[in-house]
């Protein structure tokens, strides 16, 4: 059967205590929603969100999704806000519903789930937890049978006594929600219309509800503080954590590592303590990263090393690169293999070709370098003049002297030597030296200068 | 009744291992006994404290304060070191007993101890302690009021069983310290005088022993080794992050977490992984904080973004600026609203105005830049002569081109336009370019250096 | 009685999915093997490796030791690999038998073990352990002696409610080596020949097996996953930070500190979050370590106070000097007392003298500098020509004016004062003032740039 998937993200989150709705708050780099989004994606291509509470930012972010919107102007319940769906919702099928605030159900556990519905029965995701406190509890009968839901209030003690309770995520036939959510009633203290009235009906009509539990707990929690977000945050990370040394990589401190995006890491990396992965990142077999790093967008060589304290966003590195300590990679830096480029370096759309030498206090922007060049400390290339931005290009085995200032638009020929603490501002010819130095004089009747 | 408080701050902490007195070790930033007299403060003005080991470095620590000090040469217990607080002490009113190596515990469990105090009946602060060794028993009568506290040592079976302990807090009436202090024997094993004795005085005198507990077991936790100031700290830091998430600011791990001081954060702020708050630090509405940053008596503006290993000390940054990473901002500067300081940039004594970039490798000491000027990468402002410091001013719009020097006292105009790597010594006027510069000449008979 | 050594290490540890041989994986900066022969190295200096996979790799590892190499073919059980060190060993004295992937075993519970062993008697480490699923239980008789080591697979309930189980580690006679493992069979479900069976043998032939409990259940933990590595490391580094602190060190978060290597700090120490040490670290009192530095293999004097994110490698600094934040100190750095290294200052095979200042944005390499002098900031010693590296002499009490670049092999004097910006390629002489800069000229007619 097709899977149509509802996604409720509505709800206001007040205790986050924030101008963003709540499904827009991220974890792990991404949106709450988002992490919703992505799962029911390896189901179905039929999303639909019901919205309410910042609508028009939620919107925005998945403006370019096919997700659907449906627009909950009052919050009057979970059963109010599937119904906001019913009108695009098909007639026939399979409807898993999803909370834009429960990020991290497997996709697995959601296929156990989806896998449960035939035409007269559902699933319903439940969990043992720890502490039943304040959850639905799942009620059964002598032969095991789900009969019920009972809300923690209005528990009995033997009802109290069950740790199963509901998580809320269900994956039902299509058409129990077309006849049932229109019969849903809000007689209850909170005058809310209540999903969880769905089961009652299906034990009613004779629709089994099976149930599926996850792998582990959190798959099922919500977010409703920021005290929550980071339980959740830092629990995601420990999974990612223990995947990438399951795989092969070393980390000094799985507890200190933060990996906003995917992190694809080739055998016998090592990484040290408290970097931060964003975006695509994709590193070859032994590359080492020191700590301290924040690396983002970035595709990085076999055998390179990135030394500790080094920021790199959206850069390609070839394999055995040597990067930092302090370095700071910007985007569009390509470097090629054995290329290095050290302390209070930052490079932005730089090439830097095999072998070339970057290694200190100095800034390449708008530059390619070829092979083998060496780039003294402190040389700059001047790529704007307040207006436009010029390209400097240095050819290979060029050796430019320290505290160089390369004024583009600009040419360094193959073989070129600048001498150091010269003012570039024509092209400097092949293999030969060019400089532009003052005459050095001694002022012998100078008088030193004396606090005043 | 008028409260008077006593900080027992005499003993010698020889477990810390440290030149230092045991009082003076710093939990988040202060001292141990700060954070007493801190709590003290919100109860009285009279403040007694007992000093003895290092008597001199308290005394120097808090001499700005208003804090009386009172001299126990030799450490003959709890009881005695009391006793040197007496002449200082009023005939009547409320006297709150403190220790100053037990940090942490909240006004408000303060505050209901001193509650408990009348003529007569007192007030004791007990704990059901996790573990109870060690700690004096607090022995109930079978209505349950307070009848004696029995050292561990002298405990039997049922005593040791008993989990609530003392925790040695206490607020009484005046009029007993001064009747009952100077009749404490000393007749045990230490020859030393307890205070703990005045529970039994109080219980032969008709003098109720009321207790509160703490909110936390932690607020009655001494420190008498290093291991037990970490496990505080960071028992201390997790309050506070909690406290942080709870009022609306992201953190990306709460365990990651440094304040040493005061941080008053707006709604919507991130604060990455591995920050370093000290001092007061105000951050305004959705400001966010990047990983490994270090930020001490700063007031930042809404929507400004720090970048990652940025440190910023005694600075004013505007709103939606932009600093880091590896930014270094000094003491004295100021960042008007969409300024931008970059990478290996340090600013000290430095006004910034609107809008104005300083993007690479620069320093900016002694200086003020107008609005929406550009510093090029590699700009040096030259305030030091080895004997006295001087200004550069740079005007509105002004364009100072990479690797210049300015050699202060100086003046950039308004719109002027500094040629890359300038040096410049005079006045540079407005809205005309300016430089120093060498003529470019190329060498055609050199010959390379080669490897020797 | 002598002891000779054993240390299996020829096992595949697939599961680290390595090209790496598991034992060569590091923990606090150290080979698994080289903790174990380290340890090995306090009873004895007859160690025999016993190696296999990688063997190449851990002999070239262990070259340099003399560790004697017993090559394992086949992995064919713990008794073959003891078997194939047996031509090694003495006929007489005692045998301590250790596993390269087990490598925290204290040296005192080794020796505690050692000392079990007679002719007629041998120790076995055992341990208590919290969740003994999958190890051997140690079932011993009324009297409490040790009768046998079943495995978990096939033990009874009653043999499976026992948590005391067999470490693997031992110490025995050498005629029990000689005599019994010959004898070995392996006649098992894996086909193997275990080490175990070396008890029931003892136990047949009337040699004692006396047991020997760890401190710490880690001692006797191997390394299988890179998960466990992770785990043991942490729990080693935990180790370390509480001996840290006990000793007199404060800090600041002691699950934020990596010691990889020997770290040796004087009393009242503070190290700050996220430290790294490397190699031989020597503090001397009252050192200061701020956040996020790297530190390896450096002799830093009392009183000293590293900011933050600083690295330093290989380098010798003198008591109050003051480093960072951002200071990169490379190997060959030798800063006196009182010494500054500012911000984006690199150093490499500098002699900085007493009292000398370089503050910011320099590069300090092959340089000699003498006491009191200043090194402006953006200041570059040019130390190579592509070719060779020369070395810059800076007299006491010189000053460098900011953004100078000094092209080595050059000589700025005593005294000497180099105006800022100046490229310096010849002898600065003592106490006067020398500079090498064009004429400042305002070019009038000029026009801006506008944006194309």
């Amino acid at each position: 059967m097709d899977v149509s998937v509802v996604v409720l993200a509505a709800g206001q989150g007040s205790r986050m205590k924030s101008a963003l709705p709540k499904v827009l708050h991220k974890l792990s780099g991404k949106p709450l929603a988002a992490h919703v989004v992505d799962s029911a994606r390896q189901f179905s291509s039929d999303i639909s969100m019901v919205v309410g509470h910042g609508a028009e930012l939620v919107r925005q972010y998945f403006a370019e999704s096919s997700v659907k919107f449906c627009l909950q102007n009052e919050q009057l319940g979970t059963g109010h806000a599937v119904a906001q769906a019913l009108p695009k919702l098909p007639e026939s099928g399979i409807v898993l519903i999803l909370y834009g605030d429960v990020p991290l159900t497997r996709v697995e556990t959601l296929q156990a789930l989806v896998n449960q519905v035939a035409d007269k029965s559902m699933g319903l995701l439940t969990v043992h937890a720890a502490d039943p406190t304040g959850y639905g509890r799942i009620v059964r009968n002598a032969a095991g049978a789900v009969q019920a839901i009972v809300e923690h209030k209005d528990a009995n003690e033997d009802q109290l006594a069950i740790n199963e309770v509901n998580s809320g995520i269900m994956a039902v036939p299509a058409w129990t929600l077309h006849e049932w959510l229109p019969k849903l009633k809000n007689n209850n203290a909170q005058g809310e219309y209540y999903l969880t009235d769905l089961i009652a009906m299906a034990v009613e009509n004779g629709v089994a509800v099976n149930t599926v539990h996850p792998f582990k707990e959190e798959e099922t929690l919500g977010v409703n503080n920021r005290l929550q977000l980071a339980q959740l945050e830092r629990w995601h990370q420990q999974q990612i954590a223990n995947q990438l040394m399951t795989d092969g990589i070393t980390l000094l401190d799985p507890n200190r590592l933060d990996v906003r995006g995917q992190l694809t890491a080739g055998r016998d990396c090592i990484i040290d303590i408290n970097c931060v992965f964003e975006g695509e990142v994709t590193l070859g077999e032994g590359v080492s990263v020191g700590a301290n790093c924040v690396i983002k967008n970035a595709t990085i060589g076999a055998g390179t090393v990135i030394e500790p304290n080094t920021v790199i966003d959206d850069a390609a590195i070839g394999e055995n690169a040597n990067i930092g300590p302090f370095a700071r990679i910007r985007p569009g830096t390509h470097m090629a293999n054995n290329t290095k480029i050290g302390n209070f370096v930052e490079t932005k759309k730089a090439i830097i070709g095999e072998g070339s030498k970057v290694n200190h206090l100095t800034y390449v922007g708008d530059a390619e370098i070829g092979t083998g060049a060496n780039i003294g400390a402190g040389t700059i290339t001047c790529n704007y003049d307040g207006a436009n931005k010029y390209k400097t290009t240095i050819g290979d085995n060029a050796f430019i002297g320290s505290n160089s200032t390369l004024v583009a638009p600009v040419d360094i020929e193959n073989g070129a030597f600048v001498g150091a603490g010269s003012i570039i501002t024509k092209s400097a010819p092949a293999d030969q030296l060019t400089l532009a130095r003052s005459k050095q004089v001694t002022i012998s009747k100078w008088k030193k200068p004396i606090k005043k």
